[in-house]
């Protein structure tokens, strides 16, 4: 089984408290395309400006991951720069140009509309619903969002997540769309939301799961080296998604299971600036980190 | 086998964001024992001021804990008062009078001295060692410490930390002990200071386990109603060494279990004001909170 993804395709500028990257390749669809790619085949719709080099997607082309469903429209790509702190944990947004973003209308092809896994990366909600209102019946339907849709289009937001099956967010923003400070309590009041699983991303300290039924939390894979976080939640739901997808599974062990791989492809990617490790990662070190990472985080 | 603890025993007064508590029980070896005393009998070396209604431990006595060594001077007992930030994770410390335990020299008993294991709560490192000089040839020691002694008294941290097997301390005094910014990389490099096992506590973001061989976290068990995290740490550390000296294994697995139980005590310290909840607490509640944490935190 494979998965569709909606998401950004965009130029990232990181400024981090070493080193700095400008205009470099990043958007929620290619980092979770990325990820997601080592599990199951890949389904992308994004769009991108005139403005976008192509090629530099090649890495997925090879990964196998479809991207016929980039619109490429005369204008400029998205653009997101951010900063992050000494701690590498806590980041601000500096500047975001949302370009041909502004006005995407998502087209699914026959072939788009079948797939049974889907995952709406962190977009406007009713671009959100646009997607699946075009999908036919996805046995699993995945979204993100963040704090500029939980306050500016909430009612909007509200409605999709009646529609989803899990919600992968992170830390701050869990608290603040439901407006709790107890990560737990929050978790729980959200699946009141709709969502039948929480997924909360904390970065560095772990991700936890709850469902009605059951909670788990494992912690981060220990990186030594964080270079760049971008691109790290993203990574995370591709591994989450792209295992699920894999498995056909999709009860509470197949969750447990799929956060264990979100977080191991999430270590990669914060290794190095950009999608750069996702390029060069090999299966035998994700297979590698993923026994080491098991072996961590059993009691 | 039992543990010897040496730390305080206090006034606590604590401001969270919906509550506060003026000169409540508290102290590092009151909280450590209470939760020790749930797997291994425990004796105590603090002091206090005639100041103390003694008849506060009285909990402590009806689990067995022997608190002949706790001194009762002429003067006034230990006093802190903090306040917690809205997510109950961050902390500032308001006040902190040392009163009886500036001068203080504990003497140990042949009784105290024949411990197998010793757990030296924060404490001015001086006292640290000189407990350490005393005691036989205790098969395992462990201690904490905090900002105070890291920034004020560091050349004597370093020669107390050459003598320990385990250092359990939180995650801002980790980075601060070795100058970095990263939690994985610090606890390695505390390692080189003597410690064979660095214990890193994170509150609500779970607790790590570093060794030269192998690394474990865990998530904190997820608690909806925090009303005062003080003692947590303290609890955490009691779990530990009293699963360690229960067991009487010191290998890492038995490092990995104790975790485990630090992390089942600290849950339940954290719901109620000051010691209340330790107070309340069964060994059923325990057994039945450690089954189900093992069931949250396993792949």
């Amino acid at each position: 089984m494979g998965v569709l993804v909606v998401g950004s395709v965009a130029f990232d500028s990181v400024k981090t408290p070493e080193r700095e990257a400008n205009d470099a390749i990043g958007g929620s669809a290619t980092y979770f395309s990325a990820a997601a790619s080592f599990y199951a085949p890949v389904d992308v719709i994004a769009v991108v400006g005139n403005d976008f080099p192509l090629e530099s997607l090649d890495f997925l082309r090879e990964r196998q991951v479809d991207i016929s469903g980039l619109e490429i429209k005369e204008g400029k790509t998205f653009r997101w720069a951010g900063e992050y702190a000494a701690d590498m944990n806590d980041r601000r947004t500096i500047d975001t140009q949302l370009n041909v973003f502004s006005g995407f209308k998502p087209v699914l092809t026959d072939r788009h509309r079948a797939h049974d896994h889907v995952f709406l990366a962190n977009l406007d909600p009713d671009l959100q619903r646009e997607v699946l209102s075009q999908a036919d019946r996805p046995g699993i339907v995945a979204c993100d969002t963040m704090d500029f849709w939980i306050s500016g289009n909430r009612a909007s937001l509200l409605s999709t997540l009646s529609r989803v099956d899990v919600l992968i967010i992170n830390d701050q923003e869990a608290l603040q769309l439901v407006d709790d400070n107890n990560l737990v309590r929050a978790s729980e009041r959200i699946l009141e939301l709709g969502p039948r699983a929480v997924v909360v991303k904390r970065g560095a300290h772990g991700a936890t799961l709850c469902t009605r039924d059951a909670w788990y939390g494992i912690p981060s894979y220990p990186v030594t080296s964080v270079v760049d976080p971008t691109g790290a939640g993203d990574t995370f739901a591709g591994g989450f998604m792209g295992y699920l997808a894999q498995s056909g599974d999709r009860g509470v062990g197949a969750l447990k299971r799929a956060m264990v791989h979100g977080s191991v492809m999430a270590s990669f990617n914060v290794e190095d600036f950009s999608v750069r490790r996702l390029v060069s990662l090999t299966e035998e070190e994700i297979a590698d980190r993923h026994a080491r990472f098991l072996e961590m985080i059993t009691p």
